[in-house]
C-alpha cells in the first residue's frame, strides 16, 4: 500500500465523505498505483471510487463495505491501469488503413496517401473519427492528441464517443496565414468542449513544410494565447540530415529558433533527434515532450526515438501509434510492449526500459505529454477517473510472477474489458456502448470506391526536406 | 480463383465424391490459398469441406448447396487461414513467464531459469504444457515444435488437447550416452501416436553443449532411422564469435562438418548466421530450416534472424516464440507482425518482406520447417484439415483495402476465433472446448512456492560458448 493509494481520500472534497454515494464504485481489482517517487506500484483486493468524474479514492474492499453506488463493477481477476493515451495520431486516417504497404515514407505519402486524403469530404472524417475512436476504446485508449484537418468534426466525435482528446487544426505555409489563423480559432473556439474533455494547441504541421517565420509567430500565438503546440519534427534522420544540409540547423533547432521549444510542445516522434540536439533541448524553457509510434518507425525502416537520451535530459516520451494509414493500428498497448523491445534492441542494453519504466511512460509521462500531466495518467485521489480494467485470466496471461512483465509483455490491448472515461463507462465487458461500429463500417465501406480515387492527386511537399 | 482454390476436389477419393456427407463444412468465409507459384491468394465467399481429418475442397457457396454435414461453421465476416505453427518452443516454460525479466541471457538463464527449471517435475510439465496448449490454440495455433525435457508427458497433453506437435527430447552431452538414447527412444517410441499428430525428431540442445562427437553420432542416428534433428544453433552473434574464437569454426560449421546439415535439421533461432556460412548452408544435402523468434531477440538485444539472407539461399524460415520464460508469450501472430517489421528495419527496406511474404513465412515455410510441409500449412484439398478463422468485424481491422495487411498488420491473435486440427473443432468462438484453464491455473498457481525455490541451483553452462 503507498501512500497514493492510503485509504481515505486525500482531497475530502472530492471524495465528499463515507456517506455520499459512489457515482461508480469498482471493487476486487489490482490497481497500478504510483508511489512518492513516480515507481509502478500495484495494490492487492482494491477498491475505487468514482464521484463527479474524478477519482476520489483508491482503497481496500473494507473502506467501502457498505457504501452505496449508482453503478458498481466486480473487477475480480482484473487489473485496474489508468486509461492509456495515444500521444499523436490522426484518427481519420483509419479509413485509409492498409490502402499503400512496403513503401518508403516519399513514396507512401506523395504517390498514394496524400492523392487519397485530399478527396476526404467532413463526412469521410466523421465516419473515420468514429472507427478510430471505437478502436481506441476497445484497446483501453481513453485520451488521443489528435493533429489533423477538419477538427471540427472530430471535436464533435469525442464529444459523442465519450473520449478525452487533446485536438489542433493542421496547417501548412503554403495555405498562408488563413492557415495558421483556422488553427487559432480552433484551439481558441473549441477549447473546454465535452464537458472538459477536449483541450486543444496550435498545430503547425512540420518544420520543413511550415516556415521560420510561421512557426516563430506560432510560438508568439501560443505564448499569447498559453496555447500548446503539437507538431511533426525530427521524425526521421533523413529528415535530419537534410534539415542540416539545407539550413545549416537540425530540425531541433530551428524549433529552438524560432521559439517553439519556449512554450508548452509536442514533438511527434523525434526519430532523427541526434545528440547534437541535447543542448537546444537543455535550453527549452517551455514543457517539451516527445511522442513515440514505435511500429511505424519499423515499417518505414527508421530509427526509434532516443527515449534513453530524452530520459537523461528530463524530456517525458508519451507512447503513440502515429496515423493507421502508416501503422496500421490504434494499439498504443502494442506501442508500450514495443517500446520496452525496441529501445533493449537498438540500446543493446536488456536490463534498459524495463516493464515498469514502460508502465511509466504509457500512464504519467504520456500524460503529461498531452499536458494533463496532472489531470490523468494515474489512479489516485483527485485526478480524472479514466481507469480501465485488464482480464488478467487468459491463458496467455498466466501464471503471473510480476504483474508488471504480464501487463507489458504477455497481456494484449483485448485483453481491455473495460474504459471508463470521467467515470462514464464506454466499454463494458468489451462491448462497445458509444459507437455503432456496423453502421460506421457499413457507411464507410461504401464511400470507399469514391476515396480511393487518386485521379487529381497532385505532390504537395517533400516529405524529408 | 486459383487452381488450387477452384470447385471440385483434387483428389476424388479424398473427397469421397459430393454424395457423400462432410464430416465438417465451413461457409462464407474468405479462404487464404495459394496458387501454382506460392503466392498469397484470396478466395471470397469460400466453403471448405471437411472429410477424415482432410481437407477435401475449397470451393464456393453454390458448389456445397445441399451438401449434408456433421458439422457447419458459418464464418461470414471471417478469414479462413491454415492453422499457425510455432516451429520453436518449450511449451512447459510457460510455468516460468515472467520470472526473470530485464536481463542478459547468460544471467536470465544461469542465475534464474536452470536454478527453477531444475525443480520441475513431471506434474509441473503436464500442467505448463496444458496452459501452453490453451494458448496456443486461443492464438490461432495448430501445430508446434517442441524441445525440452519429461517430452512423454508432452506427448500425452498433445492427444489430449487435440494439437500437432514434432517432439523432441533435449539432451547434453553432459549426461553422457544415456540422454542421445533417451532422445532417440522417445523418438522411435512416440512417432506416429495421437492418431498421428505426433511427429518426433532427434533433440540434442546446441553445438556448445553437445560435443562434436555426440552431433557427429546424432546425425548418424537420424539417417539410420529417418528422423528430422531440432536443435538450437547460431542462437546470437556472440555465440557466433565465441565459436570461432574457440573452435576455428562458426556454429553453422560445426553442423557442417558434424553431418548435421545433410539430415534435415530444423535450426532454431540463427540470428548468429553470417555471410560466412553461405558456403556451409549451400552444400547442405539435408532440408535445412530455420525457425525465427524475433520478440525474444528483440527483449535480448540479439540481431534479428537474416531470413533475407536465407531466402536467397532457399532456406524455409518459420515463425516462432521460443519459451514464454523468455519471450512471456506463445503469440506465433506478433512473431508474423514482428517478422515483417523488423526485417524492414534491419534491412534498411520498406519494401522487403511484405505482408503476403509473411503469410508465407506463416503458413508453407513453417509447415517445411516442421517437416510437414506436404501435410499441413496450405488449404488444399488433401492436406491436413488444420485450419484458423479470424474475425475481421472489429473495428481495429476495418477498412479492408489489403486483407494481407489487414491479417499481417491489424489482426491480432485474439482475433481468432475457432481453431481446428484434423478437422476437430478446439476452439469455438474464443471457447477452448479441449483444455480446462481455470483448473489447470489453479493448480499450477499453488504449486509455485516450491517451483521458484532455487536454492540448489547451480550453473551447469555458458550459454554463450
Amino acid at each position: 500500500m503507498t501512500a497514493s493509494a492510503a485509504p481515505g481520500p486525500a482531497d475530502p472534497v472530492a471524495a465528499g465523505g463515507p456517506g455520499r454515494p459512489a457515482d461508480l464504485l469498482i471493487t476486487g481489482c489490482t490497481a497500478l498505483v504510483h508511489d512518492e517517487e513516480e515507481r509502478v506500484r500495484f495494490v492487492e483486493g482494491a477498491a475505487i471510487v468514482v464521484r463527479d468524474g474524478l477519482i476520489a479514492d483508491v482503497t481496500t474492499a473494507d473502506a467501502v463495505a457498505g457504501l452505496d453506488a449508482v453503478e458498481r463493477i466486480d473487477a475480480r481477476g482484473q487489473a485496474a491501469l489508468p486509461g492509456l493515451v495515444n500521444c499523436h495520431t490522426h484518427a481519420p486516417m483509419v479509413a485509409l488503413r492498409g490502402v499503400a504497404e512496403d513503401l518508403p515514407v516519399e513514396e507512401w505519402f506523395n504517390d498514394h496517401i496524400w492523392p487519397i486524403e485530399s478527396n476526404l469530404g467532413a463526412r469521410d472524417v466523421e465516419l473515420g473519427a468514429s472507427l478510430a475512436c471505437a478502436e481506441l476504446i476497445r484497446g483501453g485508449v481513453t485520451t488521443f492528441a489528435d493533429h489533423y484537418f477538419a477538427m471540427d468534426t472530430v471535436a464533435d466525435v469525442v464529444a459523442d464517443t465519450g473520449l478525452r482528446a487533446l485536438l489542433g487544426q493542421a496547417y501548412f505555409s503554403s495555405q498562408g496565414p488563413e492557415g495558421r489563423a483556422a488553427s487559432l480559432d480552433f484551439a481558441l473556439r473549441r477549447a473546454g468542449d465535452a464537458d472538459g474533455r477536449v483541450t486543444t494547441c496550435l498545430a503547425p504541421h512540420a518544420p520543413y513544410t511550415v516556415d521560420d517565420t510561421d512557426l516563430a509567430a506560432t510560438a508568439d500565438l501560443a505564448r499569447e494565447h498559453g496555447l500548446p503546440v503539437h507538431l511533426h519534427a525530427a521524425e526521421s534522420r533523413d529528415q535530419t540530415e537534410h534539415s542540416l544540409a539545407r539550413h545549416g540547423a537540425t530540425p531541433i533547432e530551428i524549433l529552438r529558433r524560432t521559439g517553439l521549444l519556449d512554450v508548452d510542445v509536442l514533438i511527434a516522434h523525434g526519430t532523427g533527434i541526434v545528440d547534437r540536439d541535447r543542448a537546444a533541448l537543455a535550453a527549452a524553457t517551455g514543457r517539451v515532450a516527445v511522442a513515440s509510434a514505435p511500429r511505424g518507425y519499423l515499417k518505414f525502416a527508421w530509427d526509434p526515438t532516443p527515449v534513453r537520451l530524452l530520459a537523461e535530459l528530463g524530456i517525458p516520451v508519451g507512447l503513440a501509434t502515429d496515423g493507421a494509414a502508416s501503422n496500421n493500428s490504434l494499439d498504443v498497448w502494442e506501442s508500450m510492449a514495443l517500446t520496452a523491445l525496441v529501445q533493449k534492441s537498438a540500446t543493446g542494453d536488456p536490463r534498459w526500459l524495463t516493464s515498469r519504466q514502460a508502465l511509466h511512460h504509457a500512464t504519467l509521462q504520456s500524460a503529461r505529454a498531452v499536458g494533463l500531466g496532472d489531470a490523468i495518467g494515474s489512479l489516485a485521489p483527485g485526478r480524472r477517473a479514466d481507469v480501465v480494467l485488464v482480464d488478467l485470466s487468459g491463458p496467455h496471461t498466466q501464471p503471473v510472477h510480476d504483474l508488471a512483465a504480464t501487463l507489458v509483455h504477455s497481456a494484449r490491448s483485448a485483453d481491455v474489458t473495460t474504459t471508463i472515461v470521467d467515470g462514464r463507462v464506454l466499454m463494458r465487458d468489451r462491448k462497445l456502448l458509444t459507437v455503432d461500429v456496423p453502421a460506421v463500417v457499413g457507411e464507410l465501406t461504401e464511400r470507399l470506391p469514391g476515396l480511393v480515387e487518386r485521379g487529381h492527386g497532385r505532390r504537395i511537399q517533400e516529405y524529408d526536406a
